[in-house]
């Protein structure tokens, strides 16, 4: 059928299990179609199409709740709840989100982008559901990888706590981004080869039906026994241990057995887990064989080679220059060790993984962990690297704070995906770091203008002993700098004049350097000397230079890819009215007390006036209110 | 012995069990007799005696690295490492700190003060170790309530993964800081009580050594079952299923035993945990009494009668103020709902959870579930009321940043303990949410000028449906206010004038309008008319009154008991910029960039300058400055 012309999966309630066989398919063949054009997150999506329609035909959505963890799982909830005609648009500006909406639809109860939320939501929802005296079913659908998370595992202890109804589907595929590592990994790996269990399980019922015939005190024990061994032999003691029904294994691409189990979870009281196990990539042969996340999220690709139509980069990935500089330093000082948690790929770590398999931690989703990890690490003199998305460092802000800066210990955080990262959208978008950071003791926090310069501030964090050092850098790939082989320390809090100029200075860092020293070339030819500065320390500031700028009386524009109510333009304002400099035009650009949606990059920038345009209108009407012809000014006459 | 005269611990490896026995008694009479002086954490430490005596008998600190989990616990290992002496000085200004230091002492390798930490840090620790090919232990201390924290599950999902020796006490005494909750705990208790696991224990023995009597296939496979079964029978099927060994439960009182295990624990290969049974308060009837956590940490008391000599307050706690308009509100309002990590009685929600047990949620030491659980309570239109301390807010970070504020959904942040708390020092100060709560958008953000105000911004925050609301209060008790029987609500974003005058302006907000009221007093002496703001709303700012000062050009100092990096004061010094005010004077008073340690509020305050007397010289000099006569300012000749 034409899957894109679905309104709402009520049609799944009359549907037989062989035609929802049929539908999988055309689902499947839809997914493949839709997004080798426009990329996303496939191999998870194709994993889950027999369980989306399964939930779907046994629970009344929106009634009944769906609460989808790591929200990227849901193109196959998107399809059958109306959303198929919109595919096209994908992860675009202004299109169809990648992850749950609640303005988007109805079925959309809960919204997520990081993971380990679903277990906490859900278990709200079903609370509000028994003081309400309402009568639904609350479903929450979460990953082996999630469940990692410490979040949901403390979600975990007060769902086994409260005993409300619950049901809980654990999508087991054995790779929620990364290969998964960590010991409920392994035990769940154990229940899925489940050879002990199985085996100890039949014993035990061979066991305890001949031992009756013996009579006596043995059968009397054995009856006594029986109840709790059994409790004991179900696969999923972790789970019964914190008071929660364990249903399991479940084949998640057999419609029948999803159906039945589904069925039963539904009639059962208290909260119940249902240990699905699905194959990420189902369906579709290049992401069924992929064993490192290659396929997890991807961008356009050919669909019969599985080749991916990536336009060739002219300069290499931020992410790579990183790995490759921890190799290279690696080699030489056997204390740096590097911590991810679950990005080895999206980090483009797999270099420093082969080559020091040893000193590469990937903790698993858990970044609260991967923080003090590192933090115990910085103790004993080693040279940790935590390797962590900004948007996922949120999670580890205590730990950054309390642990790793309150104690002042050496550890570098290399803030990957710092600023807009576009197609993910506002769940993903590395905008606060800068702002939490920095009013942060101890630390100081860096950021490179291009890939060279990246590489330097890698070094340089690595040689300084002094405390824990952030250093940002963009999702995406270089501007194409020349990288000079050996790399060389940059003093702390010293920024750098990329462009000289009398009229006015712009102070910007990271990617933001481009549209100023494009402005900068557009106001020259209007009479406007614009000086650019590399603001490559966010903290601290270089305070001679800011002196020097307050010296000169010029107006200052500051530039950032970030929040900016308490970012780094706040820190300039705050340096010059420490300082005493209370009547100096300084403006702030930056992004706007909001989140910022999906969308490419560039359009993203264009979206929060980041771009050289208004970066040169505004320091034209600055430089207008310094020479008085601008009524907007407010002038104190002291 | 006089065991304010103890060195170091390597005396104890000498002492007889006997001697060790008599030692503990010292030790606890030690600790109710200063602390009864002193206040200070009395029942964690009376349970640890025996335990910290055995740590340091059987290890040898600081080659091996002991890291307690929320260093409250520390106290026993103070005094065998040498601090005995300093225990009149306990939690106050510049004396010995109530948690682990590092600049202390080289027997504390780790600082702490909320908890979950120790379990990362101690695998870092471990990590290290062996990376280096060094030899020593590495022993983590943990409680049953930190346990749930996400943090150390996550932890132990690592250490049960990377299989490192490392040895874990669980210190389970069924209370960490209030009565434990939780599927965790209800499994510890099972263990604690038993009788099921060591009866099924038992029939499996005796039924394993009986079947082979039988011969043939049952024999064949009684003997095939045995490892697993015996494997499944232990107490800890839950840490084994982790990849942990178990062992015990132990006496955590029984010198022998603590000292058997542990070292039997040294030999074995592999992460172990060892559980420990504790009892809070062990040898201080008062405390040993206590069931919801008095003893937890006390101010001092009368050791006969274990009656706390309490200065009699005047006015009433803020928390407790909170408890009540919560109670009153909720009679009404049956969407009204509170959610506490662990903090009922710290918070005093004592009153509420009596009248409401069914709508109070101890979720335990989970602040990330509590924030995100009030969210999927929210989804449902309840009112949830998320009671959680600054500093502790630290960790739900992310989940009010991903999961409320961008999903804005109506949750009241009752935010606990804001600002400077005393005596617990630096990991307690609650100085960091203003900065990082007001970049989030979405949020609105209050505190009260007093206990009356306080009042009316809950019953203002419950009525408020357009997005979160943050409520902050300080610690302690509230200034005397007249409280009104009915609440009234407080139009969003609007400031009030408590004292005018055109000289200068002050903007503050809670305690801080005390000392700015004394200043503007003072002033008025010198003939210096200061305008003193309660600045109530810290987002939304009150944009018309500051329009207002900034026409009337007098100079406007912020005052904040908060860290000064992106604080209140840096919005102040935002907004003017962006509106075009750029030369107003304008100064910030608050935080600098440090972690402040313990000692009473005052004394603090005292130490960072937020006093009426800098207050008032701050104004004396701005007042100067804009007057032309100070030197400082610098003028732009435009």
């Amino acid at each position: 059928m034409d899957v894109s012309k679905i309104k709402n999966p009520k049609f799944l309630k009359k549907m037989s299990v062989n035609q929802m066989t049929d539908l999988a398919g055309d689902i499947r063949s839809f997914l493949i179609e839709k997004l080798s054009k426009t990329g996303g997150h496939l191999a998870p999506n194709l994993g889950v199409v027999e369980l989306t329609l399964a939930l779907h035909k046994i629970f009344n959505s929106p009634t009944d709740k769906l609460v989808w963890d790591v929200g990227h799982q849901t193109y196959v909830h998107k399809i059958l709840t109306g959303r198929g005609d919109r595919f096209d648009t994908l992860r675009q500006f202004n299109g169809l989100c990648g992850f749950p909406k609640r303005n988007e639809s109805e079925h959309d109860v809960w919204e997520t982008g990081h993971s380990s939320t679903s277990l906490s939501a859900a278990l709200g929802m079903a609370v509000a559901r028994d003081l309400k005296h309402e009568h639904f079913n609350v479903v929450a659908v979460i990953g082996d990888g999630a469940l990692t998370g410490g979040m949901a595992l403390e979600a975990l202890n007060d769902i086994g706590h409260q005993k409300r109804n619950l049901i809980i589907i654990l999508n087991d595929n054995e790779m929620s981004i990364a290969p998964n590592v960590g010991a409920l990994h392994n035990m769940l790996n154990r229940i899925r080869s489940a050879n002990k269990y199985t085996r100890a399980k039949e014993d035990l019922e061979y066991l305890m039906k001949k031992i009756p015939a013996f009579g006596g005190k043995l059968a009397s024990v054995a009856e006594r026994l029986k109840d709790r061994l059994k409790y004991l032999l179900v696969s999923g003691v972790f789970f019964e241990e914190l008071g929660i029904t364990y249903l399991g294994p479940v084949d998640g691409h057999n419609l029948n057995a999803l159906i039945d189990n589904l069925n039963y979870a539904q009639k059962r009281k208290g909260p119940v887990l249902i240990h699905v196990l699905t194959q990420k990539g189902k369906g579709y042969r290049p992401a069924e064989l992929d064993e490192i996340g290659t396929w997890h999220g991807t961008g356009p690709y050919k669909i019969e080679s599985g080749a991916f139509i990536k336009p060739v980069a002219a300069a290499p990935a931020y992410s790579k220059v990183v790995n490759d500089i921890l190799q290279e330093l690696a080699r030489k000082d056997k204390r740096i060790v590097v911590v991810s948690p679950a990005m080895v790929v999206g980090s483009k770590l797999e270099g420093f993984a082969k080559e020091f398999p040893d000193r590469l931690f990937d903790v698993g989703i858990a970044e609260q962990h991967a923080a003090t990890f590192a933090a115990g690490l910085a103790t004993q003199h080693m040279k940790p690297v935590l390797s962590i998305y900004s948007t996922f460092m949120q999670r580890a802000y205590d730990q950054i704070l309390h642990d790793i800066c309150r104690q002042n210990l050496n550890v570098v955080i290399a803030v990957d995906r710092a600023g807009l990262v576009g197609a993910d959208g506002e769940t993903h978008q590395g905008v606060f770091d800068v702002g939490f950071l920095r009013s942060l003791p101890n630390l100081t926090i860096m950021m490179g203008k291009d890939e060279n310069e990246l590489r330097n501030m890698i070094f340089t964090a690595l040689r300084y002993d002094q405390g824990p050092i952030a250093v940002r850098y963009p999702r995406g790939n270089g501007i194409g700098a020349v990288i000079s082989k050996s790399p060389t320390e940059i003093p702390i809090g010293t920024w750098e004049i990329l462009r000289d100029g009398h009229d006015a200075s712009v102070l910007a860092f990271g990617p933001m350097l481009q549209p100023a020293l494009a402005a900068a070339k557009q106001l020259e030819g209007e009479g406007i000397h614009l000086k650019v500065i590399n603001a490559r320390f966010i903290k601290p500031l270089d305070e001679r230079m800011l002196s020097e700028l307050a010296e000169q009386e010029a107006p200052v524009l500051t530039v950032e890819e970030g929040i900016l109510a308490g970012g780094f333009g706040s820190s300039v304002l705050e340096y010059m009215h420490d300082k005493g400099f209370h009547n100096l035009i300084i403006e702030r650009m930056g992004i706007d007390d909001c989140f910022v949606a999906h969308g490419s990059v560039k359009e993203l920038l264009a979206s929060v006036g980041l771009t050289s345009e208004r970066i040169g209108s505004k320091i034209k009407s600055m430089v207008r209110m310094k020479s008085g012809k601008n009524k907007i000014r407010r002038v104190i006459t002291s």
